[in-house]
């Protein structure tokens, strides 16, 4: 029999489960991220909820506004030539252009492309929600999560029958390259920094990698 | 009479208080993060471990290494001028230079100045590290933490009598602007990206003084 907190967890894990497969048959889930998520979903102890294999991005940010007001000027989840980069750099920022869901699309009506908005140029490293049902099966993850060398994750939910761990890589690139219509950044230099992104793009695939065999070994 | 683990919590609590209260004499704590840290070290429940309040830097990274492998060429907890951080890029990086504990120093030894070493100019977002005895608590800080709109927070360590969370801002900048003795970045684009870290790290510890307060009324 089990108790309430272990129904709770088979229900939450039932859930995650399916709005994953929902996820990967419409190809909305990353390549790189796909076996991890399934491995980790096969287990009886585990589920994951959202993630991001990593990711090479233009995001824009309109005035006075966080991330959660920015949008997707571009997102590439591989490694990008410069050519790429640079026409997408070039390209007006719009309601069109932007990657949005529909709802959110409404959102930012008549928000995007006023003269103080902010276009960054970013390497986004791998994010994973994983979650299980108790602290005892938590700590083991860290366990196995410290063993692969990731070095920024914790539990953000901890309530009985449903933990939730986040896992964070840490490779980054942050900066400024474009201001109200207008590219800060000079070519040669963009086109260098590019390459330490496609560089450190690689490593994080890596990392997620190094997490996919640990996962097979331990959990 | 205090069982096992409340037992454990306290030894814990007093070292930690200890060691800071040292790092608070020798000038080792940040300006911005002594209020915060000496309130939440004068309740009962929790207690602080290492923290940084936020802080722009130009990070060098010998070959081959990463964030272990890599040193301080300057750090400023508090926005910083152009011409001041133009003289520390144009500064060759140096054993002598870098900045380091002396058992650090040690180990960086002929490692400082090779052709592939890389300085990467960035905006840190502060880190906090905060300690409490059990779940019940660590689960009222967490409260505490979503009220103060701090986005990346996560239990780190979940044992009986030591539990250990960990708080992460979300203003960051990161991009490399030398190599091998070689200034990538073009002085004017680095005068721009300056701005924006400075503003950033003003936002960093706008955040940082809404915790505080949020402590204040609820710890």
């Amino acid at each position: 029999m089990k108790n309430e907190s272990e129904m709770r967890f088979s229900m939450v894990k039932e859930r995650h489960k399916k709005t994953f497969q929902k996820s990967v048959d419409i190809g909305a889930i990353d390549e790189q991220m796909i076996r991890l998520c399934e491995f980790i979903n096969s287990t009886k102890k585990y589920f994951t909820s959202s993630s991001c294999a990593g990711r090479i991005v233009l995001l824009g940010v309109p005035k006075g506004e966080d991330k959660k007001g920015s949008y997707f000027h571009r997102k590439w989840h591989r490694k990008v030539k410069f050519d790429e980069l640079w026409k997408a750099l070039n390209e007006k920022a719009s309601i069109e252009t932007a990657k949005f869901t529909p709802e959110r699309r409404k959102e930012f009506s008549g928000k995007i492309g006023g003269k103080d908005d902010e276009i960054w140029f970013k390497l986004d490293a791998f994010i994973l929600h994983i979650g299980c049902g108790n602290l005892e099966d938590a700590n083991k993850l860290i366990e196995v999560i410290q063993k692969a060398g990731i070095k920024r994750y914790g539990i953000t939910v901890a309530k009985e029958g449903k933990f939730m761990l986040e896992l964070i890589g840490t490779q980054n690139i942050a900066m400024p390259v474009k201001k109200g219509g207008k590219i800060l950044v000079e070519r040669e230099y963009l086109k260098k920094v590019l390459g330490f992104a496609n560089k450190k793009l690689g490593k994080n695939y890596a990392q997620l990698s190094r997490f996919y065999k640990n996962c097979k070994l331990h959990l």
